[in-house]
C-alpha cells in the first residue's frame, strides 16, 4: 500500500490528524525507568500502547537514538517493529548526501529500520533526494521550513521575488510523479504555511511546532489540511510523552494525545 | 588541541593535503574480505596503515555504515579508535536539526563516535549549527557547494545579487569566532571555490570530487588552499580505496594514495 493511502486510512480509522514525536531522551523519561534493562524501548512501548488509538502516525527523531550509540538504535529498531502494522512511521532523519551515499541512507531507513517514511534535506538538489523516492511506498517529507529562529538565515531569503521555502515547494511538487513526496513546515509560521499548501495542494505536510514550540493551534489545521481536511500530520513531541514523570506518565501522556487531538479535530473541516 | 592545529600538525608531518574517504561497501572490497568476523574494520584497517602516513584526515561517511544497521556502526567505532590520535577523522554525517535535537547528534559525533570534525548541512541556519559549535575543540564543515549536478536546484541561485552558497560562506564567516568552522565545496566547481576562498579566507576547506567525479586537481589546490598553501582537505573515496579488488588491495591503496598526495602537492605553493 501507498504511504498517502495508509495514512489516510488510519486517518480516519483513529479520527486524528495527530502524530506523536518518539523524541526520548534518558534525562527526560521517568526515573524508576531507569532500571529496566532498555529503559528506551519500555518507555515507547507504553508510551505507544496508550496512544495508538488516537494517532495518525508516529515519528521517532533519530537523534535522540543515535546520541546513545548502538544501545540506543537497537531500541529504535525495536520501537519501530513494535509500532502496530497500520500507523506509519516517520523516521525524523533529515538526511541528505549525494546520489551514491543517499542510497546507502535510503537503504538504511527504509530497509534496515523499516521506516514508512523519512524526512530530508533539500539543500543538495534533486538527485539527493531520487534515492529516497526510488522506494514508491515509502514517502520522503522534504524540509522546506522549519519551526526554528535561524529559519530565516537561508530559508525566507528572495529569490525571483519568493522565498527560497517557496521554491522548494515548488520543486518538490514537480518531483512528486510517484505520489511518495511530503513537506515539512513548521506550525511557527501559519502565513507562509497557507501559502505553501496552496502550492503543494495535494502532498503530505508534517507540522513540527505545536506544543513546547508554541505554534497556532487553528491555524496550523485550516492553513496545513487539503481540501478534503486532511493530509497534515501535525506532530507534538514533549507537551505529550512528558506529559508526567512519575508512574502515571502513560495516562497522562494519553490525556494529552487525546486533547490535542480532539483539539485538532475542532478546527478540521 | 584545536582541530585546526591538529590538521596543520598532521599536514606538515605528511606533506599532505590529502583525505582518504573510507566509504566502505560490502559489495566493492575483495572478495576474500568477506569470510572475515568483521569485514569492514579488516578493510579499513589495511587502508589506515598502508596510507597514514600520506595523509591529512580520514574521512568516513557514515552513510555507509548506517546502511550496514548497528553491526555497521561498530565497525565504525572500531575504525575510529584505530585511526592514529594524530590523524583528525572527519565524520561525513551532513547533519542538520533545530536546536534540541542538533544537540543530540553533536553529543552522537563527538562523544559517541569520538569524531575530530563533522560535515553538517546549513539549511536549517545558525541555532541548528550552533550546539556543534559549543564543542571548542571540534570542527563543523558546513556545506556550502556540494559536487553532485543538483546542486544548482538550490545552492546556485541568486539572492540579493549573489548566489547562496555564497552567503551561506559568508555566515559560516561569521560563526567562525571559536575558529571551528570550516565549508564543504565540490570540486566540480573551480571558480566557485576561488570565490568562496576569498570570503572564508581562514576556514579550512573540506573538497570532495576530485577522484571519481573528475574535478580539476590544478584549480582545487590552487583555489582551495590558503595564503600559505594550507587549510585545504582534498578528499577522494573510490578513486583509492577501491584501487584493486585483490590480495594486493591495500598496496595499490597506497600507490593511488601516494599519486595524489604528490600531484597535489605539485600544484601547491
Amino acid at each position: 500500500m501507498r504511504f498517502i493511502e495508509k495514512l489516510l486510512k488510519i486517518s480516519q480509522k483513529n479520527n486524528s490528524l495527530l502524530c506523536v514525536g518518539l523524541d526520548t531522551d534518558l534525562k527526560k523519561i521517568p526515573e524508576f525507568l531507569l532500571k529496566e534493562e532498555d529503559p528506551v524501548f519500555t518507555f515507547n512501548k507504553k508510551i505507544v500502547d496508550s496512544t495508538s488509538d488516537l494517532v495518525c502516525a508516529y515519528k521517532p527523531n533519530i537523534a535522540f537514538y543515535e546520541s546513545l550509540g548502538t544501545d540506543g538504535l537497537l531500541s529504535l529498531k525495536k520501537t519501530i517493529d513494535y509500532i502496530p502494522d497500520d500507523i506509519p512511521v516517520i523516521l525524523d532523519a533529515k538526511r541528505g548526501d549525494i546520489g551514491n551515499t543517499a542510497r546507502m541512507y535510503a537503504k538504511a531507513v527504509f530497509e534496515e529500520f523499516k521506516a514508512d517514511a523519512v524526512t530530508v534535506n533539500p539543500y543538495l538538489g534533486e538527485d539527493s533526494i531520487s534515492p529516497f523516492l526510488a522506494y514508491e511506498d515509502k514517502c520522503s517529507f522534504i524540509l522546506c521550513l522549519t519551526s526554528n529562529k535561524s529559519a530565516g538565515d537561508f530559508q525566507l531569503q528572495i529569490i525571483d521575488k519568493r522565498p527560497l521555502y517557496e521554491l522548494v515547494a515548488e520543486k518538490v511538487s514537480s518531483w512528486n510523479q510517484k505520489k511518495n513526496c511530503g513537506l515539512v513546515v513548521g506550525a511557527t509560521y501559519p502565513e507562509q504555511l497557507k501559502k505553501i499548501r496552496e502550492i503543494a495542494y495535494d502532498l503530505p505536510i508534517l507540522i513540527p511546532g505545536v506544543g513546547a514550540q508554541k505554534g497556532d493551534l487553528e491555524k496550523t489545521v485550516k492553513f496545513g489540511t487539503d481540501k478534503k481536511g486532511n493530509l497534515a500530520v501535525i506532530n507534538s513531541s514533549r507537551g505529550i510523552i512528558y506529559a508526567s514523570d512519575e508512574k502515571d506518565f502513560a495516562t497522562e501522556s494519553r490525556k494529552k494525545a487525546k486533547e490535542l487531538r480532539d483539539d485538532i479535530n475542532k478546527f478540521r473541516l
